[in-house]
């Protein structure tokens, strides 16, 4: 097998814009800027990605003429904040010679930096464009789509930001070979959320391949092993069924709100136990088995999909049951009804009703909830 | 005489909205939220506006059935910061009911509160509806059209901030009765602006109506006693003026860079002298003064027309020249080239031809806007 490199466009009207997906796509960076006819970028990226792939980024693209600086600010969620996109912004706004409206905005790194450099990019001087970088599989197959920046606030992730759509997503599937397993784990919690949301053989796909996808390097086991083709045919099918969601659907008015499948409670969960203490994926994992925990309990689906869904999940490690210490299941609902997608004072929750379906429903109980996020107490 | 009412559609495709210009208008707010579908307000203001006309509105709000908050910040152009929006978004994200994406943002008061509230419902769960209530002819005439938002940074003005159309704006004249007279000539030089880039006919009008529109009440000089049609007409002449530009570009890629007549060099002087010494008006007033000279100077505008200009303003008690302390020339000219307009490091200038026409320039050179800074230098 040879890695192959795809690119699908994401249908925007004038916002449209094409996510690139290969080996190396990073080495494209610095044409695809001078493509768009910058004259000047700034690398936004954090601290753990920055070392690796900020300088040689740096030295591509002043070999293309370009003047260009690297940011980096803390990596991680709890840095994912206002005061740190003030500094970023300080650092952008001050900056030798001066930022224009011509001026790339590149965010390098995985969902976080992509967040908050969108972010950058969306409020400095009006809004700058911008390149995307993803470099975990979450970000890949969720942020390079759909234009979503922002930052947290004590009261709730992603509170604040914007809108503001990416001139380009270049992938590169390299990266993803030195990213923690957990991480890529992280990312696969989102595959799982497409397929169940709009796709049946993708989770035939994810199961076939759940142990090509966590292989790692038997000379390295901090390096993970993947096929390549593999990887990159993952990430395209993913980017596919987001970009076909969110072309229907810019700015979450209708059916985007379905990419929120197993997110309300999720997030509710990420919130309760800490940032620092449950990966993105993770609580997004515990939350699809909460869900379709009560979509069953309706009698709206069929217990057995749950059930190989859970497999599926579980066979790809991420956890579908959380330890000894419950959840409260009190704090859970009252932070789910600070979820920014609720309308009119109601929770908001995705209820599956296949594989490859799902609905919208606006009258989730507490109690449902209760008992369903009793019921994911349990062993893993 | 009678008052009348007006209502000018800013048409932009899906985000098109109307400007309602005439006395009273605060009273329909309440109506016009409700009309929104709009469970919940928060109205937005500052120290000045806001103990005038925030209690009453918040009383119509509630007799409408929305649960209804204010919050206002320190007035006054140096705390229009993103530390201040930083203030409100705690304050809204912490509200209780939680405020969700049909909570409609409030701006009540001048540009600044305008300015503000306006980012702040444009970052807020990425984004929420806003109604602009203007108390400022400023604001009036300017800021009511076109959907910037956003706050100063040290580097300069409205270096932070978003495009994010309202969903209504309701312009009360009697507002403007209160308003301080300095206040009222400051939304008068954007008027001239107007004039000069789009409708001789205008100019007209306010070399007619100049008397009148400065008047004060012969009982109460801190009150304005302008004929309240003629205030209803200018302020429908210029909303339709700025309508139409920002109709053809509202992402100031072409032809609304002529509303930046005279503001480049105004911002700059603004920025050197000090927010808290200059009225954003006055400083336009000197920066039309000076454009027109370089454009005099260039050949390019009849002399006689940048003496109508500078009569004009003066008539409508604008300055038209600096004191005995001249301007630093090199500073100006240093702070323009940080201007958010600019192209590619180059100074971009808005040159008139003639009354009612304007052309794009980015060849200014920094001896042409020092010749014209200096000759600034004189009595008013």
């Amino acid at each position: 097998m040879t890695d192959t490199e795809r690119t699908i466009t994401i249908d925007l009207g004038k916002r449209s814009y094409d996510v690139r997906i290969g080996p190396g796509m990073i080495q494209r960076v610095a044409q695809a800027a001078q493509s768009l006819s910058a004259r000047q970028a700034v690398v936004i990226s954090e601290t753990n990605v920055g070392p690796l792939y900020a300088t040689k980024l740096l030295e591509s693209l002043n070999a293309y003429g370009l003047d260009a600086t690297a940011i980096t600010f803390p990596a991680g969620e709890p840095n994912k904040t206002l005061p740190t996109a003030a500094k970023l912004l300080d650092v952008c706004l001050e900056n030798t010679p001066p930022i224009d409206r011509d001026t790339l905005i590149i965010a390098l790194g995985g969902g976080v930096a992509g967040d908050m450099a969108g972010f950058v990019a969306a409020v400095a001087l009006r809004g700058l464009r911008w390149l995307q970088c993803p470099t975990s599989l979450l970000a890949d197959v969720d942020a390079s789509v759909g234009g979503k920046t922002g930052v947290d606030h004590p009261a709730g992730k992603n509170l604040i930001g914007a809108f503001h759509q990416p001139a380009g997503v270049l992938i590169d599937t390299e990266t993803l070979h030195t990213l923690p397993l957990a991480e890529l784990r992280n990312g696969l919690a989102e595959c799982v959320k497409h397929a169940v949301i709009r796709d049946e053989t993708l989770l035939d796909f994810l199961r076939q391949h759940s142990k090509t996808l966590l292989a790692v390097q038997s000379d390295d086991p901090a390096k993970l092993a993947f096929d390549g083709e593999v990887m990159v045919e993952l990430i395209a099918r993913n980017v596919a069924i987001k970009a076909a969601v969110v072309a229907a659907d810019e700015r979450e008015a209708g059916v985007r709100a379905h990419l929120n499948y197993g997110h309300t409670i999720g997030h509710a969960i990420e919130t309760h136990i800490g940032y620092d203490n449950i990966r993105h994926g993770e609580a997004v994992s515990l939350g699809m088995v909460a869900v379709n925990h009560i979509a069953a309990a309706r009698g709206m689906l069929d217990p057995a999909v749950a059930d190989r869904v859970k497999e599926t999940l579980a066979g790809l490690e991420l956890p579908v049951a959380v330890g000894p210490n419950p959840l409260d299941t009190n704090e859970i609902w009252r932070i789910m009804q600070h979820d920014k997608k609720n309308r009119g004072g109601k929770v908001r929750m995705i209820l599956p009703t296949a594989l490859g379906s799902v609905d919208i429903h606006d009258d989730i109980t507490s109690q449902e909830v209760q008992k369903a996020v009793a019921a994911l107490v349990g062993e893993n």
